[in-house]
């Protein structure tokens, strides 16, 4: 029987200004998930971590994805699915993402890639459905291509692969719950057109300091004038982490997705280490429990490891 | 006496979807600036064309761009300008920007480059507040820089060069007047965050697209949500001339700056000129007059030629 072992990294959406559209790999946290082929039409999903995730098929996230390869493909053929999550759902780190990308790039390993990037990104889209109500993709995409990823239009699919930089990455997640779905509701429907201009300027830097390698120019661009002023207030001691972690020398940073985990982005080990030295004392003095991370940025996507 | 003779290129500002903060300057058409520096505090300007701009140094683009140079300067020097103006004023080319700009970066080889490339973009906006009541930088950076350009941030000013492909550009501009304050006036102040989605998307990817030199990205990214709908309204047949230019085998293309030219970029030779007669046939239809160009991104920006 066919069987794949495949590492699912966690992700960073938006990336400050790239609302809905820019993402991005890290190196860690990441899940580890093992799919066995079968010549029946079941899938049957074995969860190996604490969490307690539902594990009848339509209500798991690899499971919907998992379905929806099963539906395409049309021939009898199943899946068993053991995961071992260490991205915590809830934590805006892609925990769902890594799931349905796993489950879908790691089904094609076992049905001799069939299917494209763009095709393994629609099937994990289903995913997110479940876990959110959208299907959104800007976890998925860094998850299945590793690195910085673009998109740039989700009807129709057009993702794109930035360079990434060698930066580090310092990642706080504070254990308090801030829900995708109510973290998109308080979003104002319009925004000032002055304030789209500044947020299109923002990324278009951000993209142009990606391609060009230029790091302080994507320090400079690291800036969001729409979403964080709202999210942000979700988040106790963002502020005080954002602006502690500037003046030690971090290039910028923001709330990673719809949050709660706040990351920064660093030239060098030493900055990325003072950042979470920032991160660990403001939850502390708040009172709040967190987990935190020092990592880098993961280039490819997930990968096979047996 | 100290004089130069430079060649300031027409540049077409926004580029669909970048509002404000993208630019491209043209090889074609473009002005010829002549100063001369002089050892008393004044400034006589001479056009030599059939525009008939103001000469006053206080109401002419030009004019005040020098005056802020010598403002700051400060030193008993003045200029003799002689302007052959060629981009017609209010095509919606740069034809204000192409004075301002080349006025600043003639005074500067005059005055031995003590000013940077920010401090010329800074003095020839004194020029583009005259002409339009705005002090933007869309048309002025690509005329002093050349090729691609943004304008990551005004306040502070942060530009960047990217890389521009080789394309061809065919612009038509109708002998209509669209005034650049009239083009502002009709935009709304808010835009749904959905477009605005829409729209950084587009804008990452032609950032990207330019930057990887991948010309079909560029194309798919030459989409405008929010600007474009609204001001096409203004110029009879852009509609018409925008979606047989793509059938034609154009990348894409929309309104130069605020119009009323239009502009439509093209890998090949043949599809600018085929785009040539699709602007002519339309315009011939319509009975407007009109004037062409086939030209090409124009890769260095205000140039000394004697």
């Amino acid at each position: 029987m066919k069987k794949v072992t495949v590492k699912c990294p966690a992700t960073v959406a938006n990336l400050v200004c790239g609302f809905d559209i820019l993402g991005m790999a890290l190196k860690e946290p990441f899940d580890i998930m093992t799919l066995k082929l079968i010549d029946e039409p079941r899938i049957l999903i074995t969860n190996k971590d604490d969490y307690n995730l539902p594990t009848e098929p339509e209500k798991n996230v690899a499971g919907v994805v998992l379905l929806s390869i099963m539906e395409k493909m049309n021939k009898g053929i199943g899946f068993e699915v053991e995961i071992e999550k260490h991205i915590k759902p809830g934590s805006g780190l892609g925990s769902s993402a890594a799931s349905a990308a796993g489950a879908a790039v790691a089904a094609n390993f076992l049905l001799d890639s069939v299917f494209s990037n763009d095709e393994l990104v629609q099937f994990a889209m289903n995913g997110e459905k479940l876990a959110s109500g959208v299907k959104h993709a800007d976890n998925i995409t860094p998850c299945i291509l590793g690195g910085v990823t673009l998109i740039r239009s989700i009807h129709p699919l057009d993702i794109v692969k930035l360079n990434a930089p060698d930066l580090f990455v310092t990642v706080v997640h504070p254990q308090i719950e801030v829900k995708t779905s109510d973290a998109r509701q308080i979003l104002r429907k319009e925004v000032l057109l002055k304030n789209a201009i500044k947020q299109w300027g923002n990324i278009a830097g951000l993209v142009a300091g990606f391609e060009k390698g230029d790091t302080d120019l994507i320090g400079r661009s690291l800036e969001d004038v729409i979403i964080e002023p709202v999210r942000s207030i979700l988040i106790p001691g963002f502020d005080v982490i954002k602006s502690k972690s500037k003046e030690a020398g971090a290039l910028g940073g923001g709330i990673s997705g719809s949050g709660p985990s706040i990351f920064m982005l660093s030239k060098e080990a030493h900055t990325a280490s003072l950042v979470e030295t920032i991160m660990k004392e403001t939850f502390s003095q708040l009172g709040i429990e967190y987990k935190t991370y020092i990592t880098t940025i993961q280039k490819s996507g997930v990968e096979l490891i047996s």
